[in-house]
């Protein structure tokens, strides 16, 4: 079933009804109440159970027909085996969007359970509802100023997330603020049963607001759409996909999440192969290369300049790069000539990766530096890596002081500029030093990797994007 | 060159020169004396400069030959330059060890670098000088109570790290205690132009402090006796190896680094498969391998009991595991039907991985469903997933009142047993309450893994080991 038009008002609903609403603070559908409210969400709120009088300040109704308007979305966090009477309440009340929080479907492995699946898909058609789900956690969505997870940005970006699991798409509704990137929407939508993954890309191609696409699957009810959807879209909107279950053991974990049928890794690769879609093995991964392609023009190529010294991490770092698909040439000898007149021999090296922190008498030979290798041709991304300690060991400082400049050469720079934080402990004082490096940095909107691994990975990804779009438009 | 027994005085010096003492508070080879102070070292303390009085307290003598005594140790942070005639000045006063810090020899990779390392050979040869170095960090001994790297554990413990990078090794030495492991030494060797790590290697396979061995490499001058001696000493104490420069880009840094000849990735494969030696692919990998084996008792197999739920994030734990090369077995029907008494069905699975912390009323259940699980043979490992999320969300306190619990089943199972964290955010307070939870378990032995997926990789790594041991043995 595609998108019906009337689907669009559950992005900013004027008004939502919660069906199983509870007495409990926490109970039922208090929660996705509670997390609505604290989006500082405009609409009507309309809790419904006939036994609460009011829940988190909104009046409570006994029924959806008691209601005083036909709400735009209704929340369904009822128990399974009630499911299917709420749904006729709804089509009874007119009703067209519902997001069913509701699990024990498919998902179960059991008879009855698909038995209800079934059911569920002949209610959806007869009453032309819109389901979202069911088992699932909704719709965060910044300009309708509703989300099932909490105060998340009010502010609308160009990422939106297509997510058949709530939990990931709970971290990374998270995980991306911290870098500051901003989000047009996310879907969490289960198993999917009425409106599946295709259905909500087809909308998203055409969504003046969503730029970049990220999607989580672990089964797809129509894999051609699927395929002819990402191949149209993702030269214009860059579609990023972390396919769950691909492994043995983790299709059965995905049968058991949301019932889909995985697995099949040929079939998946020859997806990825034909479709243009950006793979990723991982949420965080995800959330590492669409920063990139937010934040960074196209690359010419994927030659990256390695800098940030301290002999065997130097190492590490290249050997890091190499085996992600990146190369790390060799700095062209005009250029190692115009760096050799004021950077010393001992403890440097210039050559690639860049060993230049220990001689570095301060921020401005740094940068010098930098303008100088950001004309060699043989270039095509500068990765600086930056090493965090604890400020016990003393060396905080200096790295902080390097951040302005840094930033100023970032956005001057002819060539993609980021940044890799890299931390020598695990210490709380750590983390909050490489956070604090992290927030200076998007903030002025260079992108920062939590580890050289994950910006290798995420440059790979990128550059393999514009790479093989310039192959097929070629 | 054998390790010279008079060699064994280093890692528990009486006296302690240090040449290039400076008048500048962290000048010259002030950082060594001030970190060995730090380790509240009991020994002689000779900083040596002809015009400073005094350094970090310790009476400062003009020259070697003005110290009362000959030293069990001369730390040498004098130029280049001026490291021949030091070294003269050391065989002058009957000096065996050296730890040369100083810098500027190959690794230059300027012809007049190369021929004073030449020149230094020679010299060391003649002097019978043991020399750690040149440009490298020296030791960390615990029994000697010195360190190169600042404050450290007193405490002595099963492992030994040789580190051919000063960085890599202040990066370990510093990890390793978050994660509650102790240590025998840690030496950070450097160019390694005189002592190479096989004659550290030699010196750890009797030594009685040593039971597990990491090693970072960049280069190795007797191939053929690392093979040899990995060989003989992995089956009695475990050799992980870090080979740095495998790559094009890693082997051209690690030339400027250490001057070290690396590259040959077929024939590193050829080492690892022949000698024993277990292959990691990062430092923290290595801290991870480490943990596993220190705290964890052989396993029958490498099937993994996976547990923790939520979802779309067990799935992607399930594939993990399955790509690091661990199995997750299906749980055996006898035992699913045990659990099926006590877990009911809506969102959850217990297949593997078991998806059972939605459904658990308390940690009573949640250790019953253990208890239960630990009986099933296609089991050899259980891997126990704890999110965190920052406490704002609300569910940190859960995961705490497991932990007691969970210790006391860890301590009692029939199979290894270890937890991974996985936070779901970015922020100073997640990572607060992972390392609490950390602390929490490795204070009990129980070894804790940062993410799934470095759990994954040593756990694959350490299951390997002892099937290729029994294999070997076979």
């Amino acid at each position: 079933m595609a998108l019906d038009p009337s689907f669009e008002v559950a992005f900013a609903p004027r008004s939502i009804a919660v069906l199983g609403a509870s007495s409990k603070e926490r109970g039922g559908g208090n929660g996705f109440i509670k997390s609505i409210k604290e989006m500082r969400y405009k609409g009507n709120m309309y809790p419904i159970n006939p036994n609460v009088e009011e829940v988190l300040g909104y009046k409570c109704y006994p029924s959806l027909a008691a209601v005083p308007e036909v709400p735009d979305l209704v929340i369904m966090a009822v128990g399974a085996h009630r499911a299917e009477q709420a749904l006729e309440e709804c089509i009874a009340r007119g009703v067209r969007n519902v997001h069913m929080f509701t699990a024990g479907f498919g998902e179960t492995g059991e008879e009855e359970g698909e038995k209800l699946a079934e059911r569920l898909r002949a209610i959806a058609e007869r009453g032309k509802l819109n389901i979202v789900g069911p088992n699932c956690m909704g719709i965060y969505s910044p300009r309708g100023r509703i989300s099932p997870w909490g105060r998340l940005p009010l502010e609308v970006g160009p990422i939106a997330l297509i997510s058949q699991s709530g939990a990931l798409g709970g971290e990374f509704v998270r995980r991306a603020p911290t870098l500051g990137l901003r989000m047009s929407y996310a879907i969490s939508y289960g198993n999917g049963y009425v409106l599946d993954s295709t259905d909500f890309l087809e909308y998203l191609e055409n969504d003046p607001h969503t730029r970049f696409i990220g999607m989580y699957l672990e089964g797809v009810r129509d894999g051609r759409k699927l395929l002819e959807l990402v191949r149209r879209i993702s030269p214009k909107k860059p579609v990023v996909i972390l396919k769950g279950g691909l492994t043995d053991a983790g299709a059965r974990a995905a049968a058991s999440h949301t019932g889909s049928l995985a697995g099949q890794d040929a079939i998946w690769s020859a997806f990825f192969a034909q479709s243009g879609a950006i793979r990723v093995d991982s949420l965080e991964e995800m959330v590492d290369v669409l920063q990139a392609l937010v934040r960074l023009p196209a690359p010419t190529g994927s030659g990256v300049c390695l800098i940030g010294g301290a002999g065997g991490t130097s190492v590490a770092a290249a050997d890091i790069c190499a085996r992600a698909g990146l190369e790390v040439p060799t700095i062209s000898e005009d250029i190692q000539k115009e760096l050799r007149e004021f950077i010393g021999v001992a403890g440097t090296s210039i050559r690639n990766p860049m060993d230049i922190s220990m001689q570095m008498s301060g921020p401005q030979d740094f940068i010098r530096a930098l303008e100088i290798l950001d004309r060699d041709p043989v270039i095509d991304i500068t990765l600086m890596v930056l090493y965090v300690f604890p400020k016990r060991f003393g060396w905080g400082k200096g790295v902080l002081d390097l951040v302005p400049p840094l930033i100023k050469f970032a956005n001057s720079s002819r060539k993609p500029f980021c940044v890799a934080t890299k931390s020598f402990t695990d210490h709380v004082q750590t983390e909050r030093d490489r956070l604090t490096l992290t927030r200076m940095f998007t903030k002025a909107g260079v992108p920062v990797f939590k580890t050289v691994e994950r910006a290798a990975m995420a440059l790979h990804r990128y550059a393999e994007y514009y790479r093989s779009l310039s192959d097929r438009l070629a």
